[in-house]
């Protein structure tokens, strides 16, 4: 069994090829481009992981891990053209560094690479891979809709925010798991508890990330704390203080959201404390962790086993916070 | 063996079931309403005339067909995009009656659901219609890539051109008839000298839309004649008449591109004239027909069977312009 470490970069040596031809340079320069950005590379690692789980990693599985990375990176390409966004990880965004018509081409192709490297799975794993890539991948891109939807509508409820960010987000770390499994010849009931881990455990990390913007230390948090609030951005803190807030506090966020005044921040943060919208986001996050570990539980191999994913639950999930 | 215009109505029926679920409307609905704009289907039915060749049509031929004509309708969701194009057949455009964000994503989601319809390819049959369909996929959009290079390059060669033509419409002509014939069992030769029928007959219609776009009939033709002109669009014409015009003659339609006179098309038509690219152009047109219709004489199934494909390239093809 290998660590999640060894794994890192195990992956990285696989991915560092070339994934595009030279020519023409106006179309595969910018994908070569964006790859080299860089990237914590977690889905394809999953697969990895879910694969090992049932057999030592078999040469598909390293395919299939591209594939899923290619379309992860296929979905960044094309967010950032409909989120103008013009960093990413600190370099210019594909449609920044080149223009938007040859971004948008260059998300299709990368999307269309990642089919290449499905289609290296011989046998009969192809019907049930396809089957779950396509499904996985109409999914991420009804996420994608249903956040756009999400900014212009007044009311969204924490349902349907759960549901969105289960597609957009959730759902590729639970395919990548057991895409993985499939190869390794998992059985249906091993493959639906481990995608089931796969997308609760998701699900906890997005209530974290959510969580860490807001009430997160400056100082390990790596990126300004408040962003969300700033931007009145939709969260799990502000669709749950929405619905549990008094009259008169639901008032005064909704004052704050409209007026940006300089000390939002804080007093934003004073109504989520006043509401236990922090206590309750660490409850919700150890719920979804507890369910994702119960499935991991139910796999049928041995535990010795699962170590390497319960240890990846342990660092993506802090416990203290 | 049916005739294609009952192939046409055929698919038409098989085509006009829903292929999107309903929800989220906001992503699925422009899916839908550019699907009823409808188009000549003209991929699909090669691809069901391809299958005919060597079999009776088989149930996944049609699954075959409705990819194709959902990959196309993906690259018009995004070439439109690309082109800023207002209309299509008369109706506003995706991104324009919707927003471009939802246009990009519904295009995503189309390419995505044609790979939900090649997953139903069952056995064996899966590899080789994936690995074609990925290859053609990905040459469309090296195509496009070109085509937009080509607006902004000042000198490109007519081997250039037709390079990005056979990239841009001709393969996925090609590879429609090829996957037609791989699902009726045909050998690797048969396959060959089909797609390559169907890549010269492309060429060949190209040449002729080209051409007729300057000295068409205007009553026969059904848009206005003189538009490419207009718009110093790079044709076939344009190219051949930049490398065989005097050095005045090429003065002077430099000056024309560049001044817009009012009477542009006429004197641009002039020179055209002149420099006998008109005959060219079908002489050209004729050869590409030509080698279209040795490749079909080479495939190895009695002469019968092939009457459609020569019907169909009798058709699209006009012998007397």
């Amino acid at each position: 069994m290998y660590s999640f470490k060894e794994l890192v970069a195990d992956f990285a040596n696989k991915f560092a090829s070339q994934h595009f031809p030279k020519v023409p340079g106006s179309l595969y320069e910018p994908c070569d481009y964006f790859l080299s950005i860089g990237g914590k590379r977690i889905r394809p690692i999953l697969c990895l992981m879910g694969n090992e789980l049932f057999d030592s990693i078999q040469p598909e599985a390293y395919d299939v891990a591209i594939a899923i990375e290619l379309f992860h990176n296929f979905t960044l390409i094309h967010d950032d053209i409909m989120d103008d966004a013009s960093l990413r990880r600190g370099l210019e965004t594909v449609h920044v560094k080149y223009n938007p018509s040859t971004a948008l081409l260059a998300g299709d192709v990368m999307l269309i690479k990642s089919y290449e490297y499905i289609h290296k799975v011989g046998g009969n794993h192809i019907h049930k891979i396809l089957q779950l890539f396509n499904k996985t991948a109409k999914e991420v891109c009804e996420g994608q809709q249903l956040d756009m939807d999400f900014e212009k509508q007044q009311n969204v409820s924490l349902n349907e925010y759960i549901k969105m960010i289960t597609l957009k987000t959730s759902v590729l770390l639970a395919a990548s798991l057991e895409m993985g499994a499939v190869l390794g010849g998992a059985g249906e009931g091993n493959c639906n508890h481990l995608y089931e881990f796969g997308k609760n455990l998701g699900i906890a990390f997005q209530i974290q990330d959510d969580y860490l913007d807001a009430f997160g230390d400056p100082k390990k948090f790596g990126k300004e704390v408040g962003g969300d609030i700033k931007q009145n951005k939709k969260t799990f803190l502000l669709l749950h203080a929405l619905e549990v807030a008094s009259p008169s506090q639901k008032l005064q966020l909704e004052k704050l959201m409209a007026e940006n005044p300089a000390n939002k921040i804080e007093q934003v943060l004073e109504i989520y404390t006043s509401c236990k919208v922090n206590e309750w986001a660490n409850t919700l996050k150890e719920q979804y962790l507890q369910t994702a570990l119960e499935h991991l539980e139910s796999i049928a191999v041995v535990a010795s086993r699962k170590a390497p994913l319960k240890e990846l639950a342990d660092y993506l999930i802090q416990r203290e916070v």
